[in-house]
C-alpha cells in the first residue's frame, strides 16, 4: 500500500484542523506539511489541542511549501485564487475548500463575492466536490473545489426531488440553522461568547452567497432551479440543519417519496434516509452527526399534499467541508471511498 | 387604589408559575388562591424557587377553590372545557390559557385537537386574546382565550402584511424555533436532558396545531389566509423565533414596508419594530426578551424584490402566556395596559 | 419623592449597562449622563439592545461629564484612581465597581494587581460596599467601592461561619464556578464561542485577585483569615456558584448552623438560606437568580462531621456589581434598601 | 487474526450504546448479542441512533442469552451481582461495568450503597480495572470491576502524588464538574430539560459514593489515604472535570512535580500530562475529549508553595466507563492495548 504526500494550506483554521485530524488517522495519507501563518514554528496542538499526544507536526509557513502529490488548500474566499496557478506547480492534484472556485461563471462570482476574481483561466478546471451528483467527474479530476457547507446540505436534500421534478423548481426555500464553527476562529464581537452563546440570530435571513452554488449545482440537472435561503445562528458550536420547504409539482404518497430517495442514494456510504415513526430521533439531527461524514435526509408532507418539508442534517466541519474534501480525495485516488470516514458519531452527546 | 382578588387554576406548571410572578409584583392585585393537585399544601417555592423569599403562598386543591374577582385557568389541552360552566360561577371575569376556548367553531376544534368538545356552547363566549388585533372586544370581554405561544408571535408578525395586502395571503411559511419550556414541565424521554440538549429537532415539520388560530385570527381581516407552519425545537428554554418566509403581492420599497408596520404598532407598547444596519442584534433576538412582555419584529426583503423574510421574537412564557394574559386583565379591568409587565430584559443573558 | 440626579462612567460595558437598567426603573432616580468613549454619539441601545423602547438615552463622551448627585465608575481595573479626584469634585457621592479602591493598602493592592496604584491616599476614603457587614459604614460613607464579584458571594457565603469561629479560619478553599459574562465585552480567543461554549475551563486554578479583599473583609472581624480561590469557567453567561470547602473546628448540629447563619441574615432582605430536604432547588442555584439581586447560602456537612461545604450563588452582574451598587446607593441616599431590585427572578429559565 | 466473540448485557443504556459503538469497530471484535428487556426485539438503532448504517444489530432478552468468549455487564447498581454466577457460566471472561465489584469488602459496600450484598463470595474475584494502577492484574484476570466514572479520573489524577508521598493523604478535596450523561437515560424531573440546562447544581456536596472506590484503590499504594468529594452538576452532556484541592507534605518545585508524573505515565497510552504556558487549553478540559479514552491531568501550585490544585478531565463515557472496559479487555485478551480507541476527539466541538 503506497502512500499519498498530502500538504494542507491554511491548516490552523477549523476546517484545515479538522482536514488534519481525519488525515493523520488515514492509512493511505502521509501528511506532509501543514502552513500556517499565524502559528508558523509551533506545533500544530497549539491550534488544536485535540491532536496533543496524536502527532508532533508543526506549522510551516506558506512560503515553505514543498512539491507533494495532494495539496489541500483552506484559506478564506478570495485568497486561495491568486496563488492557485503556483500550486498547480507543486501538487498534481489538489481540492480548494474555499469559494474561489466553486462556480463555473466569473460574472456570477463577482456578483456574490462583491470583489474582481483574478484568476477566472482556473475557474472551469474544478469540478464541484459533490461525490454524490458529480462521482464520475470528482474521479477524473485534478481540481476539486469543495463546496459551501449550507450549500452541500441543501444540494443533497434537494437533489432527488428537483431532478425527478417531484417538487416545483422555483418555489424552494431553504431555511438553515447553523453552528458558530461555520463562521471560523477568528474572534469578532458577533462571536463573543456572552452575545453568541443561546441566540436565536437570524444573520442572513435573505441573499446568503451559497444561493448561487446551489443554483448552479441543481440548475445542471434541472435548469432554472431557484432556491432562497434564510439562515439563522443558533446554539450550536458543529452542525447545520436546513428545513427546506418546498411545493409538490402533483400529489404523491410518501412511499413514491422513498423510492424517489433510494433510486438517487440507495449505494450512497454517507447518506441515511430518516423518517422515523416513533423515537426521540424521527428527522435527521445534526447533533448526533458530529465529527462523522454523514448525511441525513428526512421529509414529511403536509396534509393537504401539496407542499413537502424535507429536513438535511450535516456536520458542517465533516460533510460540510474536510470529510468530504477526504472522500473526494479519495475518489480522485482510488483509494475506497470511505477510507478515514468511519468514525459513527456519539450518543448522547 | 382597590386591589383585584385574583386565583389561578393549574398554577404549579411552567405558564401558571410565570403567571404568579407577575401577579405577585402586580400593584393592583391580590393573589388569593392558586391551585395544583400535584402539590396541594406544599409552599409555591416547591415548584417555583425563583420565589423564595417573595411570598408565603401555598398551592390548594382545584376543590376547594373560591369565588374570586378575576379567575385564570392554566391546564392541560381538553382540560378546562368540562368544568368552564362551573368557574364562570366564582368568577366574574376569566382567562383561560389552555386550547379549549381558542377557535369560534366547533368543527375546526376536534379536527386540529382530535377529540370531542364538551362545551361547544361556550366557544362564542370567549374572546381571543390578542390585544393589538382585539383591543376593544378583549375590554368589554368578561371571558378571554390566550392564544397558543406559536400562534400569537406568527399573528403579530403577519398582521400589517395580511391586512394590508402586502403579501400573498397563501404562501405563507412560518418556521418556528422553540426553546424547551414550550412543552410543559412533565419529564418525558424527549425532554431528556442528554437527549434534548443542543438539539436541532424537527419535531413537528408539517400539522402544528396552532395553524388554526393563526388562520383564523388573520382570516378575519383577510379571508382566505393560509400558513404553513414547521417547527423545531432548538438549545434554548425560553423563547421563540418564527422566520416566516413570504411572498409579495407586488415589489415594494423598505420605507413602505417600515410604513405598514408603523400604522398598525407606532402605538403598541409591547411591539418593538427592529431592523438595524448595524449591531449584533439587528433583527428580532428572543434571547434578550426573557422575562419580557415584548413582541420584537423586523423584516428583510430578498433582492428579486419578490419576497420578503418576516422574523419575530418572544419569550413563550410571557408574550407567549402570562404576560399577555397579564395585559389582557389590564384591559378587562381598566388598568394600566403595562401594568406589571415593566420589565425591561437582561443583556447579556 | 425628589430625584437623585445620576451618572454613569463606563456604561457600555456589562456591569455598567446593568446598573442602566436597574437605574431606569428605580423610581428615586434621574439617569442624567452615561458615559463611553466607543460609543458615543450612539444610543444606548446599540450595546444594550434590551433597553430598546425604554429609553432614548446617548452615550457621551467622558470629557462632557457633567456635575451630579451621585457617580458610578465602571471602568476596567487601574483607570479609575487616575481621575478619582477630579470626579469628586462633580459628584458629592461616588460608586466605584472597579477594583482601585477595594484593598485599603497600597502595598497590597500593588502585589495583587501588579500596577503602581497613582491615587493611594484616596483608599482610605472608600468602604467597602458589603451591605451585610457594612452597612452602618455604607450609610455614613461619600466613597463606596464595589466589590469583586466572586469576591462577595465567598464573603457573604463565609462570613457567619468565620465570625463565630465555626470553621478553621486557615483552611478554606473556595472552588468557583464563573459565567462568561464576568470577563466584561471586548472579545478574544477565549470567549470566542466555538472555544468558550461549553468548556470547563481551569483558568484561574491558583492565587485568583479577589482573594486579597475576601480575607481583608473576613479578616476584619477575625484577623488571620486565609482562602484559597480556584476558578474554573463553565457553560454559563450570567452567574457564579461558590462551593467552599472548609474544616469545622469541632462538631456541630445542622440546626447550630441555621442558628449561626439565622444570626447574621434573619433581616437581611436579600440573603436566602437554601438548603432543602426534596425537590431540584435543594441548594443555591445561580440559574433562577439571573437578573436577581439575591444571594443564596446553603450548605452540607460530611458523614464524619469534621468538614463542612458551603455554597453561596449570585447573578455576577446583579448582587455581584450593579445590583449590590444600587443597595449600597440606596444606603447611602437613605432609599428603601430594596428599591429597584424586586425583580424576582425567572423559572424555568 | 482470530475474532472475540462478545456480548453485552443492558446494551440500551448510555454506557452500554458507547461499548458497543467502540466494539463495533473493533477489528479483533465480533458483537454476537446486546440484551435490553426494554428494547427487546427492536433494532439497536432505536436506542442508539448514532449506530444507524453501521450495524443492523436487534436488542434480545436478557434470558437468552447465550455462551460467548467475552461478556460485558452494563446494569444499574444492585442488578448484576444476583445473577453474576450464572454469567460465569456462559462466559470465560467478564467485566462489570457497574458497582456491585468495586469494593473488595462487603461490609464497605453496605455502608455505602444501603443494601445488602447477595453475591459477597464474588467479590474477592473481580480485580478493580485501571489499566493505569494494576495492568497486570487485570492482564491475569478473568473478572474485572469497571471503576465509577467519576472515581477513575480521581484516582489517575492522584495517584502519582499519594504514591509518592507529595501530598498530604488526609487533605484531599475533590471538586468534581459533572455532565448530564453520568446519570443515565431514565428520565426524571432532575433531568428534564427546562430544569437541568443551564445549571451548577450541588447534587452531591458530600458523601458521593465513589469515595469508598478512590480510597480503595489509592490506599492500597498508600493506607490511610483520606478523600472528600463534592459533585456539581454542570452544563455539559459528557464529560467531568475534577479539581483537586491538597497540601503539600513540603514545597516543591514546578520540575518536581512534572518528574513525578512523568515517572508513572511516561509510557501509559491515554494519560496526557496537559500543563500550558498559553493558549486556550492551557488545562485539562473535558469538551475536547468527548468520545476519546484520554485522560487528561494537569496541576497549579500555590504562591505560598504549600498547596498544590491538581486538575483532571474525561469523558466519563470513555475513559469513565466503556472506554476503558474495552482498554481492560484488550489486557485480558492480548490485544495491543490501544486498539478500538484511536478515536482523538473533535475541535471545535
Amino acid at each position: 500500500m503506497s502512500t499519498l504526500k498530502v500538504s494542507i494550506i491554511g491548516a490552523s483554521g477549523y476546517s484545515g484542523g479538522e482536514l488534519l485530524r481525519i488525515l493523520l488517522q488515514h492509512p493511505q495519507v502521509h501528511v506532509h506539511q501543514v502552513t500556517s501563518n499565524r502559528y508558523a514554528g509551533l506545533s500544530v496542538t497549539q491550534a488544536h489541542p485535540n491532536l496533543r499526544s496524536i502527532t508532533s507536526l508543526k506549522f510551516t509557513k506558506i512560503e515553505h511549501l514543498e512539491s507533494c502529490d495532494f495539496l489541500f488548500t483552506s484559506l478564506p474566499n478570495g485568497e486561495s485564487m491568486h496563488q492557485m496557478s503556483a500550486w498547480m506547480q507543486l501538487a498534481e492534484k489538489i481540492i480548494d475548500l474555499g469559494a474561489d472556485f466553486r462556480l463555473n461563471s466569473q460574472e456570477l462570482w463577482e456578483k456574490w463575492y462583491g470583489t474582481k476574481h483574478s484568476a477566472p483561466h482556473n475557474m472551469a478546471q474544478f469540478t464541484y466536490g459533490v461525490p454524490e451528483l458529480f462521482r464520475e467527474q470528482i474521479q477524473k479530476s485534478q481540481y476539486v473545489s469543495g463546496p459551501g457547507c449550507e450549500a452541500i446540505v441543501s444540494i443533497l436534500s434537494l437533489f432527488p426531488f428537483v431532478k425527478q421534478a417531484i417538487i416545483q423548481k422555483d418555489q424552494i426555500i431553504i431555511d438553515a440553522k447553523m453552528g458558530s464553527s461555520q463562521a471560523g476562529n477568528r474572534p469578532s464581537p458577533a462571536s463573543h461568547h456572552p452575545e453568541r452563546a443561546g441566540v436565536t440570530r437570524s444573520y442572513k435571513p435573505t441573499g446568503h452567497r451559497h444561493t448561487a452554488e446551489i443554483e448552479q449545482a441543481l440548475g445542471s440537472f434541472c435548469p432554472g432551479t431557484r432556491v432562497d435561503v434564510s439562515a439563522t445562528a443558533i446554539e450550536m458550536v458543529r452542525g447545520i440543519l436546513v428545513t427546506i420547504h418546498t411545493s409538490l409539482e402533483n400529489p404523491i404518497e410518501d412511499r413514491e417519496i422513498w423510492n424517489a430517495l433510494r433510486k438517487e442514494y440507495s449505494q450512497e456510504p454517507f447518506i441515511r434516509i430518516v423518517k422515523e415513526k416513533r423515537g426521540l430521533y424521527r428527522f435527521p439531527e445534526p447533533k448526533i452527526l458530529q465529527g462523522t461524514n454523514h448525511c441525513e435526509i428526512g421529509f414529511e408532507k403536509d396534509g393537504r399534499n401539496d407542499r413537502l418539508v424535507i429536513i438535511g442534517a450535516i456536520d458542517n466541519l465533516v460533510k460540510g467541508t474536510a470529510g468530504n474534501a477526504t472522500q473526494c480525495m479519495n475518489l480522485m485516488c482510488g483509494f475506497p471511498e470511505t477510507q478515514g470516514l468511519e468514525f459513527p458519531g456519539l450518543h448522547p452527546v
